[in-house]
């Protein structure tokens, strides 16, 4: 069935972030494509943020490249303050944003509106670790989260 | 810059399609983002239909899964008549349809509306060839267009 069926498949917004670091997600409801879809060489969810949700803690990958079609409503797409885009770029309905493996400007998407945000997040390659911007913490290439220092989070 | 500036990337409506199977796309504007995004993990392009051209010929790929979100207007997506999907599906705005690598059931879109429409089309894998459906054309892991009985197109 090539036109996918969303409403077929369950929103989902549980995270395996350490419970400290999962309260802005929370409201973030993810409908994983591939499964459904049968794809195996990319990774691709539908995304709702609820106002207030974040799309995730601000990070970056090492190893995968990722990309975000906008689809309806707003949200702010947070990097680097210092960076080239200045730290805040509101990102609508046709936008499309590309964040390539190995970049460490941490990047995430808060939807700061008061309606319902919608994208579609692409990702491709191989989990090799990463890290968040704001956080004491960083992915490794199983996806586990640790401290900065190495130490893991508590399961 | 995260947020890809479509504006700045020059819209292109060649094909490598032996002439005599070209017409059909002749008015699809594609932007490759890949390119200018620093993206390798997996292709993307933003393209424009305008009212009358397809997205293709009607095709499969043999090593390469295939994704579309819809962004503006609308178009039918065509596949076998006796398909589970029965040959032809409206394609609106919002909308996302996945292609897995291997399934010969071909597809295309047609933009038989009097506007423009607009999706942004994702795919990753490994060329391995494919086929067309509707015409005496396949193509190999090099990319090569041939007839079905192996002879290439003249370049």
């Amino acid at each position: 069935m090539p036109k996918i069926d969303l409403d077929a498949i369950a929103p989902n917004n549980t995270t395996g972030y350490p419970a400290e670091h999962a309260g802005p997600v929370r409201e973030r409801w993810k409908r994983r494509l591939g499964p459904v879809a049968g794809l195996t060489d990319f990774g691709a969810s539908h995304v709702v943020l609820k106002p207030g949700a974040w799309s995730s803690q601000r990070h970056w990958h090492d190893g995968e490249d990722e990309m975000l079609v906008m689809l309806a409503g707003e949200a702010v797409l947070i990097e680097d303050a210092d960076g080239p885009e200045g730290g805040r770029t509101i990102i609508r309905p046709g936008d499309i944003c590309a964040w390539p493996k190995g970049s460490t400007n941490g990047h995430h998407l808060i939807n700061e509106s008061s309606q319902d945000c919608v994208f579609v997040a692409i990702g491709g390659g191989v989990c090799t670790g990463g890290g968040y911007s704001d956080i004491d913490m960083l992915f490794d290439a199983q996806g586990r989260y640790l401290h900065r220092d190495g130490t893991p989070y508590e399961a």
